[in-house]
């Protein structure tokens, strides 16, 4: 008799009901990369899908299908990983088959994997080893190279906030490799084969040597996103679509990004976030929780310019300018005439507004422009006069 | 009886007073890459030769043998663009034929292309549908991939003028790509393979997501040119023999660039142009056109020097010094003592120059070193002491 | 009769004493890449091993070897190349032969070498004119691209100190070469094929066009060093274990970088150095010798702070921070009070320190915040009020 989709739903409802299913946070599968020297490390897991804070029920289809297989599932411990199986796959093929013929393009995209997994030719080379199921059940420090690239993967995606994972242990977790493309290589094993390698012409051409991969290694931006330079983008980062990352002097670090379509010319630190309609100008920095800004993460608003060279420590507004070369950091004393106290307060009711602020004092006040008084070097704020717009053409 | 090259400059006149002919800007034949799930989309157009305002009689040549092989050529509209066939190839090869023993090397470069397309082998699994015969015959707004290419390449090769060509439409026109080396894939077709790339290890390396390619995938530099990372200088960009283009925070947008030899270690934002022997320091930015100087595009002199970190936002003459971390906009005022002016004036007969002068004022103003006080931040200019010479054995 | 450990100590001690010997400053064999054109011209040596001030018993099997192969060394010059012979590998095997059983991993590695290169099967495609044995047996100006690369290898090792060696010649005698990743191409060679390369889409994906290539396609960093992009350190620079380099606006030119663990997010031009626990801030300049400076290095001290886009113009000490945007060059004017100066003085015994000092002043004193006060743009120093500890989770 077939096994139908009301069949399937009633299955999960019964997991689900289980005493030892936990509803997981993140989940999917992943294929791991292994030392070349140390099999047992893992430098890398890639994910055709990751899952966060959805699809439980294929998150029930696959705990289901360890416990089929045999495999002890802990969820009361924040993380959980394990290599799969031919028995986990029949499992998992079993129970998604009413969905299998509509698997295709951007519907059921883990029956798609448990599919293609499945049917991978025995010659393929790989193993079920090669292969990892991997939850996360709660946001705790991550302890494995999975379960970290799942929190960057959720992050890159989008599928999560900016700053709203806990990425504790995460330098500790991932190690440190040379990446021969999005091949991560053991510096131990290129050192074994150093000479060997040389002498025969087939020293590989490493283009990093860090924890993390780039963005473009796991992520498909969305159509009117642009990276100019791979390296621009460390995986983690999160662009929204119609970001632009230029080649020059920009950078976004993971845990970092944008939340609408940003010209990206500076450094977005880690941590740093940019709003819709904004311009991060040539060159611009904004600094970061890692270093530089004493754990205070800064948010700069929409349609906000911040100009060539500019240095920003603290969080700005909406509608504001920085101009070329100012720097504005938590503590830097800003002046601010009579009259540009009364057209900030205008458009900030109810905020406090002042002849002498300090930067941190102006987090939540839009339309503020700031510049150097270049006849007596005084920092000085007053109402931006223009709203700040992107060239359509270029997003 | 022989063709002979009399006879070839008979028939090419005889083309050229046919009432149809029109002597095109610009023409060339180009290798176009089309997406990987729709075909008829252009995504590249490779030229191995483009003429530009040159070699008319290979135009009349192209041109007559498209009318043989039964092609409509609508010389009216601003450009033409169709796929090249066995019989155009062959009424090419017959009319070069008195050329063809000596078309090698640089010489008689289309013989050379025609000859090659004619004699690739039948297995090679290209078709004549992978080449394109193109012609600008007016500089209008761009309409097609190919035309767009071609313009980018009579920029990058120096043979049109920076800022001289109608650029309008690019954006549109240009699909946004992720590049694999020089190969560019659609987005969407990454999509639809992305879990079976993933699941088997073969998810490509892609090094950015643009709508245009990069210099260096088309253009050969100049023996003593240098870029010293590929991503810095964008197709459509300009770079004069002996320029050295550094991978910092170096950056050279399309339609801007260098007139002579350069030392560029900061951005040349688009529309921006550096004259011989000037020095863009590490960070320095000039701010182009698409952003930031509201449509006045900015020129630097020749041997002029912007210090690390300093900003241009306005045109700026010969042999002058920007100091390290110095912002000269078209609105900063700039202060300069009598015997500045009467310094200044001195090498610049003629010209206005007062006390108190905005950005904007020095446009045509030589030997100015701009400077900011550090005892009381003004921001000053005098006349620059030092002549700025690059270091011979850099360029 | 079996030739021992004893019999070859004896053996050096011989070559060592005879009247031709002379002890090299270093010494390696090297694979070289030779032009596609010129294939007398070499473009790039790459070495598996370099000896610098050090292994001189392999010197003297490798002199010997080559005296027994007729070949010519001529000590009295300061650098000596020439190619390998089956004879010269023949020798160096038997005097090595003791010691090959236990030439694996970190151990003997110039018998390892010369191993390797007897045992390269007939059909590898390599011959004896791949490669070079390179002698430098006095630092002069570098004559040849092989002795150019043994100094850069001393650099990059850490084996020689920065600024320790004669680099004079290295300019005129590298070839500007197109990379195809490690691949050094003739630019002409581009030329002659470009049409046949584009017309079948084979044109090479070209990374950079520069002298010198990247550090890493040369050298293998330490467990914990991190470069982010391979573009952003010239062969030639050297990174103490712990440096971590950012993808930004980073860069270390050759013969420049740092000391201990240090965070790079700017540039460190040629000829600076930077102390352990320091941090280069994003986009800040520390200007080189090859241009800004007049020829004066800039050294950076020990756990020193250069904020976002700041600029270093002259040697800072230990424990100093330059804030955000701040410039400080050997002719900047800064103003200390008479608190500062106090303070100053305290941690700096015995030095001069006064209320107005350039910033060539600071080259020996320790312990000072360099600012600019933002409601009158004067340029101030003061006691530096934190020690800088770089983040133990990054490095």
């Amino acid at each position: 008799m077939a096994f139908t989709k009301d069949d399937f739903k009633a299955k999960i409802e019964n997991i689900q009901s289980q005493p030892w299913y936990k509803e997981p946070l993140g989940f999917g599968i992943a294929r791991v990369d292994r030392g070349q020297l140390n099999k047992d490390k893992i430098l890398q897991a890639t994910y055709p899908v990751v899952n966060w804070k959805e699809n439980f029920g294929s998150a029930a289809v696959f705990l289901n299908a360890l416990k089929e297989a045999e495999v002890e599932v802990d969820t009361s411990k924040s993380e959980f990983v394990c290599s799969i199986s031919d028995k986990f796959l029949t499992s998992c093929i079993e129970t998604f088959r009413p969905y299998i013929p509509e698997a295709k393009g951007q519907e059921h995209k883990n029956v798609q994997v448990v599919s293609k997994l499945a049917s991978l030719p025995i010659d393929s080379g790989f193993t079920a080893d090669d292969y990892k199921i991997v939850f996360i059940f709660e946001d705790a420090a991550v302890e494995s190279v999975e379960t970290a690239y799942m929190k960057l993967y959720a992050l890159s995606s989008g599928k999560a906030a900016l700053r709203s994972l806990n990425l504790n242990g995460i330098f500790g977790t991932l190690p440190n490799c040379a990446w021969v493309g999005n091949q991560p290589i053991e510096l131990e094993w290129l050192r074994e084969n150093e000479i060997t390698l040389k002498l025969t012409g087939k020293y590989p051409e490493i283009t990093m040597v860090d924890k993390f991969p780039r963005f473009l290694s796991h992520i498909i931006p969305a159509d009117n996103t642009r990276i100019l330079e791979t390296s621009k983008v460390r995986f983690g980062a999160q662009l929204a679509a119609g970001t632009t990352v230029m080649p020059g002097a920009a950078y976004v670090n993971f845990n970092a990004g944008t939340e609408g379509a940003v010209m990206v010319e500076g450094r977005i630190s880690s941590s740093a976030k940019v709003g819709a309609g904004s311009d991060v100008g040539g060159g611009a920095s904004i600094l970061g929780v890692l270093s530089g800004t004493d754990g205070v993460p800064v948010t700069i608003g929409e349609n906000t310019l911040l100009g060539a060279n500019s240095c920003t420590g603290t969080t700005i507004g909406d509608g504001c300018i920085l101009d070329a070369g100012v720097t504005i950091l938590p503590g830097t004393k800003i002046s601010l005439s009579e009259k540009a106290v009364a057209a900030l307060k205008e458009i900030n009711p109810g905020k406090e507004i002042t002849t002498v602020m300090k930067g941190s004092d102006f987090q939540d006040i839009n339309g503020v422009h700031f510049r150097v008084n270049s006849t007596n070097g005084q920092t000085i704020a007053m109402r931006s006069t223009r709203e700040i717009k992107l060239n359509a053409d270029l997003h």
